[in-house]
């Protein structure tokens, strides 16, 4: 097993991959065979779906715009610089291409799912979970899939071409530069999308016109349900496809600068990715409930694909990187207590990733689940007004972020004192084994968020809602937990690659003759321009969240704008004898959207360069900066905007004064800061740090 | 002048600092010779001047208290490591009551002041003015005066007592310390106490009473007006005291260890903050309006004192610092360029501190004034409710973070280019020379507001409130700019304290056998320990930041309780037959303020103490990830709270609906957010971010 792993542990990878992809088209198949419900149902599907397709063309041929001249850019730069530079925009394409096709598939299925899941919830909760999860898992799947595909493809492609493998590597660096492109911007479009769509729906119709959440008389009721479709699904696929692709190239580019047994290295992430997809696909089949406690039968899915990856990596461990030694000049990355490491060291390095999977989870829960005390404070807050409803999820927001830092801090020093910073990196890469599920859960709450809106807009009966509104609860808690998990992982992902950075830029400046200068221990913080690196790089991230949160607000008032419009120049719509404009509301938050993200999406592609290109020094501090204070912001955001949601949430169930009270008008307004927060800011510094971090190692040969 | 300055330049910083205290008491009996107004003004002057002793008194017994068993801790660990603990403990104790002193005369003198004005506002802006700013120059030229008392003083005692000049600089730290200890205890006590008391007399008065602001009849009247001083008043007293004389140690203890003329070294800074005070003196005289233009007025004075100092450098530089050499094993100091700075380079290194001053105020004027975009965006987002003006708030809050970021960037690359590590501390010590200035305006403010609150009670014509009205919201304005000033300059105090951090640590590992391995390049971000440190550094500003905002939300229902129940118990308040109890309203914040603060002040202490002994490079990682996120987020708060602040006058002037309208709603939900975060947690992280640095140079010799 040992000599066919490293020998064909692509075609391992390739397979697993494979399985992953052909699970994804079986389960639509089936899903695609379910009732869809009445004509009213499948009309509101439809009217979600073209709004979809509409966004997603428009997204897409922007940023294909934007990657064709980049790609271009990039490769007559690299090989000017007598860089593979070809390779590296081929992969660039593929990365951005893959990652575009996981969101694509993955929204498709989506919004196909929504008045499936609906149909299915006159039979009773079990029925509609089974449709709901199933449509998730699609997304999910496909996305660790083609993630796998691409990196272990074109690896292996480049491997055949004759190309070796560090420069192989090398040229993945690319794959992976594409894959966060389209995450970032799909992060920010369908962020600034369905937060536009949900405030402007919100603000005019129930606030001015006094209509109920996804009635169908308001015009901007569809770009709702579209945002949650771009937002959540699409958003978090494109984020996980980048970590994941992204990861496994980092720690394939550790490896190689760390080992001599440079096969084994390179091809041991991929393995790891492939037993868990098959982990992963076996977890999905866990889902099920009898009781209807639906929290718990997705956990279970959850747990069961992370134990039987955790198992199964150990003999993946042992066969592979049994026997280990370091290259000559690699001194730089032996693990803290010295030394090589060993198998089971490393495997132990994969529990480690496991671990800070489940305790993410587990922090992030309770400071988003109406059972604890950070969201009752904010909802008992409530009761004396907006302001101390606002100061209140501030303070918890703030709070929630140190023990995902003490976590991660601990992580850290475990797995560099069993492996080295490759023993960090292969943490990391055991954290996302889990992506497919992860993304699974996410996926779920649009699905079931849109099958809750058709059964209103449909007029279905009662029974339905009692159905779908409970799995809209849980998919709220899921979105909120899987955006801490992603945030962490980033984080996490971010730091292996600025340790490929380091390395490759001491690897590179080594074999320079006056480059010499550069040495690991080159990034001392009490070096004036490592410093002012911090501050860049924190820069970037209030910067950046700032433009993003504006951007809410601009697109939001585009919608009001357009909603007060029709209600005007159609007056038969509130009393039903006007349908209203739905396309045109879709429009224009797809105009506002794609002009709005630009700019932001701009910060961590050109201020790395400029910064880079001045002072290397300064880089290494901005891409530290960028991941210390983007955590911050990020994790803050996220589970402060989760615990403004449930806050509200408490109180509509009843406690402090109930729906219509005033501590219910305070929670909305939580609420509603909250959106920018956790929809749109803060899930969307996750690609940027990312961004930043292999914008650096793409610019490595200009750096030297 | 040059052999004089090098020999009496210890004796000459004395002379400056005793003019300023004799300008301080001079102006104390001006001060105090101008009328008070009628019986019933003074008698409200007398409500709060005792409000105001109470709160203080009981702040320094718990600090005293705390401050004693630290004193003692610090002086036999140290002495039983070998280092001078004794004389370490005795700067500590020096530096806590120095720093308690300014507090607490500049408060007494305020408290005295506020009838005053209001008696002066009869006659017109320009004496009310002159009153106000005197108040508050009182208190400036004697937080700059003290601190450099202090410093100088006790240096050179130590010289006299025989002591070499490289341990009696390792003593000030002990001094700085202590002013550190009472500033982070004044600033969150402080801040607690005053917003509580504001957040807590307008929710019961203002909402649920319906009686305006400054009613004689809303029992917390009183600890609202005792608020504004302790906060503003005291808290920035003892923020810039500490600040001063951090600085003014931590550019000694560099050029000692830089410099083979260590006397000069060590004199420089003090002969530098002499002359500014003597600047700062003159200046005072030039705040003088005939047009009754408040503002121009006040920064008249500050450019009249920045211009003056910036001049008088140039000689001081040339006689002190005209030929210096390195010391042999200083290398690391070198400025950027190579080589040891001329006269002339660290003059210039005074002039970007001076510059940064100037830009520090023109940025925060910008996003915090009613003239410019941000606030009136702001005001316009409130249109459409309280979400929205939150969410533009703190969009804006983070976006005021971007120029700071890079004005703080140029000027360290600047200074270091110029002066190397040393010329950064040059440039923090000439910002820090228009400290006495900078508190006096920021003093202006709680002394006008108080006065607006004695015209009210005391039912003085509107004339008099038509006067004290635009003073206060010049007040308003120069808190909010005089903020942005205090986070700049503790950022960059707290980087040279780093700095000397790094160097004294690896002076004593090198005399030290078997630590040698501790050198300058240990603090490289690549290196796990240090990411680590990073992150528990950003942890705790964020905890600091999360408990301080609580602690409000605690302390203001404790008031709104006690509000509540003597508008129960004594029901002849509203029809001003019965007289509310002030005092017990002052007891019970005060009681809570002062158990509230601990546990956030213990976070900076602690954390480094602990982190420290396990690893120095973790504790180098935690100190730049606390001056970092510190910054951030000290910045967004201060400047996202000024916005608020004035958003919501804005709106009262008029525009957006003006008073009354949904708008106006809207805008006085940000501003009480606002409130603890620009008055609370915003300025204690200031404080708190020396302390950490701090306390890591204090326990060095445990790390070695």
């Amino acid at each position: 097993m040992t000599d066919f792993l490293s020998d064909y542990g692509v075609v391992f990878a390739l397979l697993c991959a494979a399985a992953a992809i052909v699970y994804g088209l079986l389960t639509t198949r089936w899903l695609l065979a379910q009732p869809a419900g009445n004509d009213q149902m499948r009309a509101i599907s439809a009217a979600v779906q073209e709004g979809a397709s509409a966004y997603l063309r428009r997204q897409y041929s922007i940023i294909g715009a934007v990657g064709l001249v980049l790609a271009v850019l990039l490769g007559v730069a690299l090989e000017a610089q007598g860089a593979n530079g070809l390779q590296v925009a081929i992969g660039f394409v593929i990365g951005g291409t893959l990652s575009g096709a996981a969101g694509f598939i993955g929204m498709n299925v989506s919004v196909r799912a929504n008045a499936r899941v609906a149909e299915q919830a006159r039979r009773g909760v079990a029925a509609a979970l089974s449709v709901a999860f199933k449509g998730g898992a699609v997304t999910g799947l496909l996305v660790a899939g083609l993630a796998l595909l691409g990196v272990a493809g074109y690896y292996g492609v480049l491997l055949l071409a004759g190309v070796d493998e560090k420069d192989a590597v090398d040229a993945l660096v690319g794959l992976g530069f594409g894959g966060s492109l389209i995450s970032v911007f799909a992060r920010l479009g369908g962020g600034i999308f369905t937060k536009a769509a949900d405030v402007g729906a919100d603000l005019v119709g129930k606030i001015e016109a006094g209509i109920p959440e996804d009635d169908p008389r308001n015009p901007a009721v569809i770009a709702d349900n579209v945002g949650d479709n771009v937002g959540d699904c699409a958003g978090m696929a494109a984020d996980l496809f980048e970590t994941y692709a992204v990861t496994a190239v980092a720690v394939m580019l550790l490896g190689v600068l760390t080992f001599s047994q440079t096969t084994q290295a390179a091809v041991y992430p991929l393995v790891v990715g492939g037993v868990s997809l098959i982990a992963s696909i076996i977890g999905t089949f866990a889902v099920r409930t009898r009781n209807d406690n639906v929290e718990r039968a997705l956990y279970k899915g959850l747990i069961t694909s992370g134990v039987l990856s955790a198992v199964a990596f150990l003999p993946v461990s042992h066969w592979l990187m049994g026997d280990l030694s370091f290259r000559p000049d690699a001194s730089s990355l032996l693990k803290g207590s010295g030394g090589v490491p060993t198998a089971t060291e490393l495997w132990l390095c994969t529990l480690i990733g496991v671990a800070v999977t489940a305790g993410l989870f587990i922090i992030t829960d309770y400071y988003t689940s109406t059972r604890f005390r950070p969201v009752r404070t904010i909802a008992h807050a409530s009761q004396t007004g907006h302001a101390t409803n606002i100061i209140q999820g501030l303070a918890q927001g703030f709070q929630a972020t140190a023990a995902p830092a003490i976590l991660i801090a601990v992580a850290i020093i475990a797995a560099h004192a069993l492996g080295g910073l490759y023993g960090i990196g292969v943490a990391v890469m055991a954290q996302l084994s889990l992506t497919g599920l992860i993304v699974a859960l996410d996926a779920f709450g649009p699905i079931t968020d849109n099958a809750g809106g058709i059964a209103e807009m449909a007029d279905l009966p009662d029974s339905v809602r009692n159905v779908t509104d409970p799995l809209d609860a849980v998919g709220n808690t899921t979105k909120a937990v899987t955006k801490g998990y992603a945030i962490g992982s980033a984080v996490l992902a971010a730091l292996v690659l600025f340790a490929a950075f380091v390395e490759e830029l001491r690897t590179e400046a080594a074999k320079t003759p006056g480059a010499e200068r550069i040495t690991s221990g080159s990034f001392d913080i009490s070096q004036p321009e490592v410093l002012v690196g911090l501050l860049i790089g924190g820069m970037m991230v209030y910067l950046f969240a700032s433009l993003a949160i504006e951007a809410v607000g601009r697109a939001g008032g585009a919608v009001v704008e357009e909603v007060r419009r029709q209600f005007r120049e159609k007056p038969g719509i509130m009393d039903r004898t006007e349908k209203p404009d739905y396309g045109r509301a879709v429009a224009i938050v797809t105009a506002a959207a794609q002009r709005e993200m630009i700019l932001p999406a701009l910060i961590p592609i050109l201020v790395p360069l400029v910064v880079g290109l001045l002072s290397y020094k300064a880089l290494g501090g901005l891409l530290i900066g960028v991941i210390i204070v983007g955590f911050f912001a990020a994790v803050s955001m996220t589970s402060g905007g989760g615990a403004w949601d449930n806050a509200k949430k408490l109180i509509e169930d009843g406690e402090f004064g109930g729906k219509g009270s005033e501590a219910h008008a305070a929670s909305v307004t939580g609420d509603t800061v909250g959106d920018p927060y956790k929809d749109t800011a803060g899930p969307a510094i996750n690609p940027m740090i990312k961004v930043a971090n292999i914008v650096a190692l793409l610019i490595i040969p200009f750096l030297v």
